[in-house]
C-alpha cells in the first residue's frame, strides 16, 4: 500500500482493474476501446496540486529511491509505448527489426528491441540529434526517408531479404503498405502509432500474400498501472536502458507549461522532448 | 517411414522442411510466400497414375485403417485450412466467435471454432445445405447478409457488445472492415480467405481504434505435411469431426474431373463438394 | 454493474484485481501464493444468508436466464477447475490426451480437452459412473489402474508412441513420475490436483531427459472472478458442455449439508457430486 | 545452397527437419528423446578433416564475412544453450532473474537474460573470473554459495519477494528445490543443465503451492540449425552480444585437443573456455 508522502509516478494508462476488459487481458482498454488512456482524453487535472487517480494502489508507481523525476516521467508514455511497439511485434533473439520514426516514442521502440534481443536494426529517421540517440540505443542503420522509398533502402541494405519485424512509431495510414513490403513471410508488424487521419489503413492485396501470407498485422495501445511502471523503473535503477536521453530542455514553473508544448508543435531540429519541473511542495519533486 | 503400397494423403501444403522459412516456424512459405503450397501452383500430375511428392516420407500421411478414402480427402485442404482459422483468431474456451463465409472452408472453420472451445458461434451464409451443416457443427446463430449489413446483424443479437473473435471464410477485401467492427478490443480476426481481387484491403481507421485497438488482423495459409494430416485424421477416427459431411456428390472416373470442377464454378444450391474417385490400382482407392 | 435482486454465481476464486499478482497475470494468486481462493480457506459465511464477496462486479458472475442455479454451481470449481488442467498442458487439434484422475474435475478435465481439439482421450478411472459419464464426455479409452501400470497400459494402446499431453486431475505426488513417461518430448504435463501429501514430487531423472526432454511440467490453481464464469455459463447456454452430468444427487436445506459432505468423503460407487439447495428467499434460488 | 570453400559453423544440434518431432516443434529432439544432438552421442569424427553434416544445407551455418573462427565456435553450443535458458523461462522486459551457475553456458545465460530485457539479474557463482564476466554481461548481483544457502541469500536482497524467472545452468537435482523457493507464483523456471547423477528431481510439495502455484518447470535441450546459428551469428556481427568474453585459452593443433580437455577437467580459477585451432587447409579457418 502506498502511504502519504510517497513520490510516485503517474502511468499515462490507469486502468480499471475489474473490469471485463482488463480480466480479458486488456486492461488498457477497460471500460471501452483506449477507455484505460483516462488524464489525456477524460479525467483533468494533471498540472493541479492535487488530482484524483482511479484505484490509486494499483495504478501509481512508487518513485525509486534516488530517481531523478524528470528520468521517471520518461517511463509513463514514451518508454512503455515505445517498447510496446517490440512487444506487439514479438521480437525474438536475433531478429533483424525496422523501426519506422524515430521520436521519442521511437526512439524508446529502438532501445526496446534491442532490449528484447534484436540483431540489425534499421531506424527509419532523419533529424540529426534523433539519429545520433537511436545509435546510442541500439540502431545498426540509419534510413532517410527523403534518399527514396524505405522499404526499398532497408532491402537493399540487407541483401533483398525482408526483415522479421517492422514497429510502426511514426508514418500515416500509408505506412502499413510500407511495413508489409518490408517484413517477411511469419513475420509481425506492430504498431503503437496514433493513427490522426485518413478514412482506411491500405493492405496491399498482393504484397500482404492475398491475404495469406502469414504477415501480422498488430496495434495496441501501451499497457499501463503500477506494475508495469515499476519494472521499467527497475530497468533504469539496473543500468539496462536510459530515457534520461530523451530530455533535451528541462523547465521549471508552471508557467512553462505553455512553452514546452510549443516546442513540441514547433519541433526544432535538437529537441527530443522537454520536461517541465513544477514545484508545489518542498517534500513532493526533487 | 512409409513403405511401397501404404495408402496416403496428398496434403494441399508440402514443405520443403529444411528450409529457412519452415526453421522459423512457417513452413508453409519455403522457398518464399506461399511457397510450399506446390500442387496447385507449381508442380503438376496430381491427377497422374504416379506423380512426385517432395520429401514424401515427411509430407505424405498414412491412410488410417479403414478410412473412407473420400472421406480422408477433406482433410488435405477444406479441414485443415478451415481450423487454421481458428487457430490464427486463437480462439479461447468460452469465446464467441463469428465465421464469415460457409462454403466447405467456412463449414470447417465452424467446426473448428467449436473444437478449440467457442460458445456462440455465428455462421454468415445463406446456402440452405450449408446452413444445415453449419448448425451440425456447432454454428448457433445463422446470418443471411440478405438481410443487412451483417456486423450490425451480429452485434444486435449479441446485445451490442462485439465477439472475441472472427474467422474470414468468405467474401473480399471490404469483409476485414466488417470484422474489424464486430471484434472486441483485445480480439483477433484470423483469415484463411484467398482474395482474389482489389488493390488494397481497407482498415477502418476509426473502428480501428485509431491504430490502438488491439484488434490483431491474422492471414494465412494452412499448414501441411504429414503429422497435421495425421493429427486431422485421428480426428475423424475417434469420432470428434465430421469432414463426411461436406461431400454432396460422388464421381468415378477420372473422365468425371470436368463435371465435378463445373459443379464447384456452378454452385447448384445443394452443392457443398463433389469428390472424384479415381482407380487406377485395384490395390489403392477404396 | 450488478444489481440487488439479480441471480449470481459466486466462483471459488475471488482475486484481488488491482493487485500486484493480477497486473502480472496470475490473479488467483492475488495477495500470495494461491491466495485468491478465498472461500475455502480465509473467507466465511457462505453457507449464510448473507456474506461478503470481494470487489463483488468483478467477481460474482449473472446467472444467465433460464439456467438451473443446480447447474451453475457445477461451473464455480469442478468445470474451470477441470477446464484449466487443458490450458495448463495446452491441448491443441488433433493432440493425444491422458487424464489421470475422473472424479467430478477430473470429467471436466475430460470434457475440457474434448473441447479444446483433443482427437484420443485416455482416461484413468474405474468407478464404473464415472467412466460411463467419461465416454460420454468425450473419453475414447478408459484405463483402470488395477489392470497394471497406467503408464505401460496407454503407452501399449498407443502404439507405444507417447502421449501429446497429460492431465493430472487425481491420484498423488508419485503421479508425475508416470506423467512423465507418458508424454513425448515437447508434450506438456498439466495438473490441477491438490498435493495433500508427501515432502517432495519425484521427477524422474532419466525419463526427464536428463533434464533436457522439454516435457514441460505445469500446475495451477485455476482462474476465477466474473469473466471467467460468465464465459464457462456461455458453453452451457450453447450446448457445448454438460456440467449437469456431473450431479448424482440432490439436496434441500442447509441441515442436510453434512448429509452432502458425508457423501464425497465416503464416495459409494455412485457418487459423482451432490447438490445442497439452500431456500433464504423465494426471489433467489431455483 | 552452401557452396564448396564456404566457411561455416557446425551447430552442436543438427536435427532432421522433415522427421515428426521436428513438425511437431522440437527438432532437437527429431528421432527420439536428445536425438538432434549427434556429435556429442552418436555422430564420430569432428576432429577430422572430413565429417558427414546430415542435411548439411539445413545444418551448416554460414559464417559471416570476417568472423574469428574461433569467436564462432562459442555459438554452436555455449550461446545457443545459455540464451535457451532465458527462452526456457520465457524472459519478460523487467523481469528480475536469477541465473544459478556462471560457466561458460550460465555466463551466457547471463546475457541471455539480459538481452531479453531482464532488469535486475542475481547470478550464482564464485570463480573470480566468471563473476567478473558475469558483470560483464549484465549480471547486477552475484551470489557466492559459499555464504549461505542461494534462495536466502537472492530473497533477502531482492527486499522478500521472489524473482519472476530462474535459469538453471548448473548445480544438480537439488537445485531445482531451490528454484521453486526462489521464484514468484506464475514465474517460470528454464533449466539448461544436464543432470548427470540421481534417480530423482525432489519439487517441494509445499513451496511448489500443493501443486497449484504456477511456478512453471522447464528443462530442454537447445535448438540447432542454420537458421539459429545465424541469426546468433548475426547478434555478434551488430554488436549486441559477446561470447568472445568466454575464450580464456586458445591452442593450436589437433595434438592440443588432450591439453584442452584437461582444463575443462580440472577447471583452474581463470579458465572459462578453451579453445582449439586446427587447420587441415590454408583455404579453412582463420
Amino acid at each position: 500500500m502506498l502511504k502519504v508522502g510517497d513520490k510516485v509516478i503517474v502511468p499515462a494508462i490507469t486502468p480499471d482493474w475489474g473490469s471485463s476488459e482488463a480480466q480479458m487481458g486488456v486492461p488498457q482498454h477497460s471500460g471501452g476501446c483506449l477507455c484505460g488512456w483516462k488524464f489525456s482524453n477524460t479525467k483533468d487535472g494533471v498540472f493541479g496540486e492535487y488530482f484524483h487517480v482511479n484505484e490509486a494502489d494499483a495504478n501509481l508507481a512508487k518513485l525509486p529511491e534516488g530517481m531523478d523525476p524528470a528520468v521517471a516521467c520518461m517511463l509513463c508514455d514514451m518508454t512503455t509505448t515505445g517498447f510496446h511497439g517490440g512487444e506487439l511485434s514479438e521480437v525474438k533473439l536475433g531478429d533483424t527489426v525496422a523501426i519506422i520514426g524515430i521520436g521519442p516514442v521511437g526512439l524508446m521502440a529502438v532501445q526496446g528491441a534491442a532490449l528484447l534481443g534484436a540483431s540489425r536494426i534499421f531506424a527509419v529517421g532523419s533529424r540529426k540529434h534523433c539519429c545520433e540517440v537511436a545509435r546510442n540505443f541500439g540502431a545498426t542503420d540509419i534510413i532517410d526517408y527523403h534518399n527514396g522509398p524505405i522499404d526499398q533502402q532497408i532491402l537493399k541494405l540487407n541483401g533483398d531479404k525482408p526483415v522479421d519485424r517492422v514497429i510502426i512509431a511514426g508514418g500515416d495510414v500509408n505506412t502499413f503498405a510500407e511495413a508489409v513490403r518490408l517484413v517477411r513471410p511469419g513475420g509481425i508488424i506492430g504498431s503503437v502509432n496514433y493513427l490522426g487521419d485518413g478514412d482506411n489503413i491500405p493492405i496491399p492485396r498482393l504484397d500482404w500474400g492475398v491475404g495469406m501470407s502469414h504477415k501480422h498485422i498488430h496495434g495496441g495501445l501501451t499497457p499501463g498501472g503500477r506494475v508495469r511502471m515499476e519494472k521499467l523503473a527497475n530497468l533504469i535503477t539496473y543500468g539496462k536502458i536510459h530515457p534520461e536521453m530523451l530530455i533535451t530542455h528541462q523547465f521549471e514553473g508552471l508557467e512553462k507549461v505553455e512553452d514546452a508544448l510549443m516546442l513540441m508543435k514547433n519541433k526544432p531540429a535538437d529537441v527530443i522532448k522537454p520536461i517541465v519541473i513544477i514545484k508545489y511542495n518542498d517534500n513532493l519533486g526533487k
